[in-house]
C-alpha cells in the first residue's frame, strides 16, 4: 500500500523571532493561520488516507505536531531524539513501514516549501507511485521543473524517458548547487531539474540499497523498527549523512542494484526560508504591505508587519520595505533587503539577551 | 518665604507609546531612568527646601507623582480633577500658599524641558526671587535667551533694565509665535527672549492682579483654598484660560496695578516633545544609536531604540534613522524624520486597536 512520510525536522532561525531553536519553520502558522506542515499533510491526504500519513520530526516538537495534525495516529509520529540528517529521517520510517507492510510504497516528502498548484503536485506524486510500483529497482526522485537559474538548489541531469509514463526519465547524475553561469546553462538546456529532496520508493527497494551502501545504518534502523523502546539508545548511534550523499548519488553512479528515476514536478516551488520570501507568498494590501495581527500602518508601503501577540498593537509609520515582527518575548525590526541575513541578528540577540531569546 | 510650584499637567501622545493618555510626559523616566518631573524637583531644591516644593498635576497622576517624588508632602500635591489650563494651575497654588504664608513668594515652574546648565537656571531663579521680593508690583517672567530663530515659541520684547539686577528688565509686550522672518529679526535684534511660561511673584501680588482681571476665578480659588474638600465641586467651574492670556498680557498692557518684569534665563532649553528631540538629548553610542532597555543592534546607525519591557528583546538590524519604541502593550516603528507627527499614528492605533492603546 501507499504511504506518505512528511519530514518536519530541523529548526531554524532564518525567520527569527517567529522560528526559534524550539520551533521548526514547518510548524509556524505562517500562511493564513495554517502551517507548512498542515499544508503538506493536506496535499498528502489527496493521495493516501490520513491513517497512512507519517510525520518524522524532532522529539521536542511531537506535542506541537500532534496539536497541528490531530488526524495523525500516535504510531505514525516518529520523534527523533537527536538530529541525524536526512538519511535517517528516511531510513527509520522505511524500516518501520516495511515491518508493518512488506509491500509498502513510500512517498518521502518535505514540508519546507509552498507548492502551487496542488493538483500538479498530486498528479506527479501519482506518477511517481506508479513508477515505483512498476519497477522494483526504482528510487524515484521528484524533480522540480526550473523556473529560474537558481543557484541555491542542487540539480539533477535527466537521461532517457521511461516508456509508459508522462514525465519519468532516468537520472544521469546529481549536481551540486551551481554558480550563476552554470545555472543559466542548465536552465537553457532543459535537461536539468531542481533536486526537490522528495522521493518515492518501495520500502524493500530502499532498504536493499541501504543494506548495500550503509549496512550499519540498515542494521540499526531494522533493530529500531523491531524494538521501538530502544529509540534513545539506537538513534544517536546512526551515522549522520544525507540521503542524497548516502544513497541517491551512489545509486545513480551504479554503486548498488537500484536505479534512480526522476518524475517531473511542474509546480511553483517557493521556499519560505526568510522574510523576503515570506512576504512574496503572502497577500499584500493596496499599499504593498503584508500585515498580520493587531497593527496600525500609516504612510507605509511595501512593509511586512507580523504581530503574534493579541493584546499588543504594532504601529508602523512612514516606512518603506521594512520587516517588523513582534512576538511575546522578541521583536525584530529590519529591512526586507537585509532580512535574509537574520543569522547575525540572532547571534547578537543571544549575546545581548541570552540564548533563551533565540 | 520662597516656594516652588512645579506644573506637571497635561498628557500627550507625541511620545506615544511611551506617553499615553494616562501618562504625562513629565512622569516618563526618559533621561537615564529619571523623569523630567524629578529633574525639575531637583532643580527646585537647589533654591528652596523640599518641604516648600509643590506639584500641580492631574488627579489621575497623583499616585505616579507620589512614587516619583516621595519627598513631596501630601499637602503639597495638588491634583486637578479636570484640566482647566495654565491660569488655574497657577491661581490655585497661589491661593493655597497665600493662606499658609501671607508673605509667600512663588516660582511657578514647568517640567517640560531639559535645562542645562542647572547652575545658570538656579542663578536666574535667585535673581527672579530677589526682584519679586524687592518689588511688590512685579510679576516676573523668565525669558530664555534665544539660541535660534525658533518659530515654535512665544517671545517677549524686553524694555528698560531694572537698576540693581544683572539681567532684569521691563517687558514691552508679549508676542505670539512668529513666522520665520520675524523670528530671524527677533534673534538679530537681541531684544527678544523666548517666553518660557515660568514665573516668579509674591502670592499676594499675583492674587491682586487676578482679582482685578479674573474676579470669578479669584473668588473660586480663594474658596477652594479655604475649603479644600470642595475641590470636585469648585474646580470644574473655573474658566479655562492661560496665564499669559488671562494675566501676563493684560498686565503688560497696563490693565492692572502690577507690572511685568523679565529675568534672563541663559540656558540650553530643550523641549523633548517628540522622539527626534528626545534622541538629541540622550547619549548616542559610537554608531549614533540611542538605545535603552534590552536591545540588540546589528549594522544599524543613528536609530532611537527604546524598550521598556524587561523580559523582551528588541532586535534592530540594517536600519538608519529609525525610531523603535516597545512597551508592554504597544510598539512603534517609524522614522526619526517622521517621528514628530505621531498624532496620525495614534489616531490610526485608536481606530485599529481601540482607545485603550493610546
Amino acid at each position: 500500500m501507499r504511504y506518505v512520510v512528511i519530514m518536519a525536522g530541523g529548526s531554524g532561525t532564518r525567520l527569527w523571532p517567529l522560528s526559534r531553536r524550539g520551533t521548526p519553520k514547518q510548524l509556524l502558522k505562517l500562511i493564513g493561520g495554517t502551517s507548512l506542515l498542515r499544508l503538506a499533510f493536506e496535499r498528502a491526504t489527496r493521495v493516501v488516507p490520513a491513517e497512512r500519513v507519517l510525520v518524522v520530526t524532532g522529539a521536542p516538537y511531537l506535542d506541537a505536531v500532534r496539536e497541528d495534525l490531530p488526524e495523525v495516529a500516535p504510531q505514525n509520529l516518529l520523534g527523533e531524539p537527536v538530529g541525524r540528517d536526512s538519511l535517517n529521517a528516511v531510513a527509520w520510517p522505511a524500516a518501520v513501514l516495511a515491518r508493518r507492510d512488506p509491500d509498502a510504497v513510500i512517498a518521502q516528502l518535505t514540508a519546507d516549501q509552498l507548492i502551487e498548484p496542488v493538483d500538479a503536485f498530486v498528479a506527479a506524486l501519482e506518477e511517481a507511485f506508479a513508477v515505483a510500483e512498476s519497477d522494483d529497482r526504482a528510487l524515484v526522485t521528484l524533480g522540480v521543473v526550473p523556473t529560474s537559474p537558481h543557484t541555491g538548489y542542487g540539480y539533477l541531469h535527466r537521461g532517457e524517458p521511461l516508456a509508459g509514463f508522462p514525465s519519468a526519465c532516468t537520472v544521469r547524475e546529481f549536481r551540486e548547487k551551481p554558480d550563476a553561469d552554470t545555472a543559466g546553462a542548465y536552465l537553457a538546456s532543459g535537461e536539468y531539474w531542481w533536486n526537490a529532496g522528495m522521493f518515492v520508493w518501495r520500502a524493500s527497494t530502499f532498504l536493499d540499497q541501504l543494506a548495500a551502501l550503509e549496512p550499519a545504518t540498515h542494521a540499526a534502523v531494522s533493530e529500531l523498527a523491531a524494538e521501538p523502546d530502544r529509540l534513545e539508545e539506537i538513534f544517536p548511534t546512526l551515522r549522520k549523512t544525507s540521503v542524497d550523499f548516502g544513497i541517491m548519488e551512489p545509486v545513480s553512479r551504479g554503486a548498488a542494484t537500484g536505479r534512480v528515476v526522476a518524475v517531473a514536478l511542474p509546480i511553483d516551488w517557493r521556499d519560505v526560508g526568510g522574510f523576503a520570501s515570506l512576504a512574496e507568498v503572502l497577500t499584500a494590501d493596496a499599499d504593498g504591505n503584508v500585515v498580520d495581527g493587531l497593527t496600525a500602518l500609516t504612510d507605509a508601503r511595501d512593509n511586512l508587519v507580523i504581530n503574534t501577540v493579541d493584546a499588543h498593537v504594532v504601529a508602523v509609520s512612514g516606512t518603506t520595505g521594512m520587516v517588523v515582527v513582534h512576538t511575546p518575548d522578541a521583536t525584530l525590526v529590519t529591512t526586507l533587503a537585509g532580512a535574509e541575513s537574520v543569522k547575525s541578528v540572532v547571534a547578537a540577540v543571544a549575546d545581548a539577551a541570552g540564548p533563551d531569546f533565540t
